[in-house]
């Protein structure tokens, strides 16, 4: 795989997004990595490690970020030649197969569309995030697109049942959910149950059916759909939540020496707990829909968040848009045999 | 204040009911309270207890409950001498100023609708739920209203605002938010957009503007306002999160020997996080909109989430949905006074 790495995007880039890469790459010496940026700032971080930075990591010119509080369609109309959107083009042109930003997530979505493009059964794309529980779920559409249609739903159970099936290295069919408001189907806003009556007719997908808000950790399912509004509450409230019992747990103890001594034994048990819901453990979201691997990083990833991204896209391989689009227009055509 | 309590309503009924029906009118020497259910199976439990149950409870005979997978709306026109269908209309004739019930919350809704009533300046009700962080939030609608107007969350933020100030007994005015994608006005669905442009034209309401996932358990509003489709969703997902997490820590405690001696030194501490986040703690939901307290517990309350939802409904107090109706009236014609 090659793969083209905004050097320039997130709060501690280019850094640890160096970083990230040159590490991936020692890991990864079959795939090629393109740090894209303004060469003069990058280039030196490759030669600043104890030893040199791989061979299989370069540095591909550009002009500089598009920050954060950007309006990203502006931004990218402006200036081309942002790193971005030259990652973007990379992989437009063949010269890559992924690119991957920590950067302004809007303008990595802009960036997608505009140099990328869409696959052509695809109308919009999907923010697919891995939910960090002991049973790793898949979550779309985290944000992508927050007015959708119960054919955009029935695209992302497409979309990420074959996904999650590599990511996730599966040996059955993944099973597909519908995050809903009761499990009866019936249930739910007319979106809601126009996507349930759509996917439950896909004849080769695992559906299992709608999936409240108190099930979604709990392993019923390797993938939950639903639209973007709905997904980005979803997940914004599972990470506030997590960060939330944990400091109180914390928090608990603290204070009396004994409650400090029994701590100091337990900590690195409860470090293991904290780690296993680190979402730097995914590192990223891949935006399912576009003709080619497109990640979103963590605005504030460090190293080790975007190493694992990187592993990531290497793990999702190499055909995966051309995979996604053919697993598309098959249901599609399908659905529309049978009259939907 | 009077209350009328569904005894039949709920898992655990009529025996945790009584309990806890019994346990609240002990503390609450000033109100009456009524358990309604058939007599036969409801007064032996008044009788039960080492001391007998004070004088302020007395038992009003009815049939039987709405169980748990009937179709509301149905059950209650072949049953209208059903527990739940009594509570409710004892309100609608002044025999008591609230009910409660742990059964199907479908079948108290719709009793409550049916029988109590809506406001006359409120177009559909919503639940209001307190998320059970350290910094304790309303969040409204937790799913009665699952398809909204920008006009129903105005009414919600209405509501919320005014209930939370007595509920939480604030000194200042309820800070309130709508739950969104993001933090800038002008973010999210159509619903989301109208909404924030409505609520933000209340002169008199303390609003925060848009609330992220992230930051519902971080103590930044006192009331969050949303459709039922997502503040169910946001509701369960947080409750889910928390037992989740909480079971890894509870499971990373087990194992070694110095492990399990560390773990009971902090076992009260941990303790004390679960009871923190219990929803037992409230006991129940409000639902807002309509003409009386209205309170929908946990279909698995024991006593204690039933005495503290009797609890809840004394200290909301007696003048609730005249004051309710009248901020409603008064803010929607401030409103169309403003041209909106």
């Amino acid at each position: 795989l090659k793969i083209a790495i905004d050097a320039l995007g997130g709060d501690n880039a280019p850094r640890e997004v160096a970083a990230g890469a040159t590490a991936a790459a020692r890991r990864l010496p079959d795939d090629r990595i393109f740090l894209v940026g303004t060469e003069s700032l990058v280039a030196p971080l490759l030669g600043s490690d104890a030893t040199d930075a791989p061979s299989n990591v370069s540095v591909r010119d550009s002009g500089g970020a598009v920050g954060m509080d950007e309006e990203p369609a502006h931004a990218l109309r402006s200036r081309p030649d942002a790193s971005v959107a030259v990652a973007a083009r990379m992989v437009k042109e063949g010269e890559a197969d992924a690119f991957f930003s920590a950067g302004n997530t809007g303008a990595t979505v802009a960036a997608a569309l505009l140099g990328v493009g869409r696959l052509k059964s695809c109308r919009r794309p999907a923010i697919a995030t891995v939910l960090p529980f002991p049973k790793p779920v898949l979550l779309l559409d985290a944000g992508a697109t927050v007015a959708c249609r119960p054919q955009d739903l029935f695209n992302f159970a497409i979309l990420g049942g074959v996904f999650a099936e590599r990511f996730f290295k599966l040996k059955d069919k993944a099973r597909v959910g519908l995050i809903n408001v009761g499990e009866e189907p019936g249930k739910g806003t007319d979106l809601a149950k126009g996507s349930h009556d759509l996917i439950a007719d896909v004849s080769n997908l695992n559906f299992v059916g709608n999936v409240e808000g108190r099930d979604i950790g709990g392993g019923v399912a390797d993938v939950l759909v639903t639209d973007g509004f709905t997904g980005n509450i979803v997940l914004k409230t599972a990470e506030g939540v997590s960060r939330e019992i944990l400091g109180m747990v914390r928090e608990a103890m603290t204070g009396s020496l004994p409650a400090k001594l029994a701590a100091g034994v337990l900590r690195p048990r409860l470090v293991s707990v904290r780690e296993q819901v680190d979402p730097e453990n995914y590192g990223g979201s891949f935006l399912l829909g576009v003709d080619g691997s497109v990640v979103i990083g963590h605005g504030n990833s460090e190293a080790r968040g975007v190493e694992n991204a990187i592993l990531g896209i290497s793990r999702a391989g190499e055909s995966l848009s051309r995979d996604l689009e053919n697993a598309l227009s098959d249901a599609q055509s399908t659905a529309k045999g049978n009259g939907a």
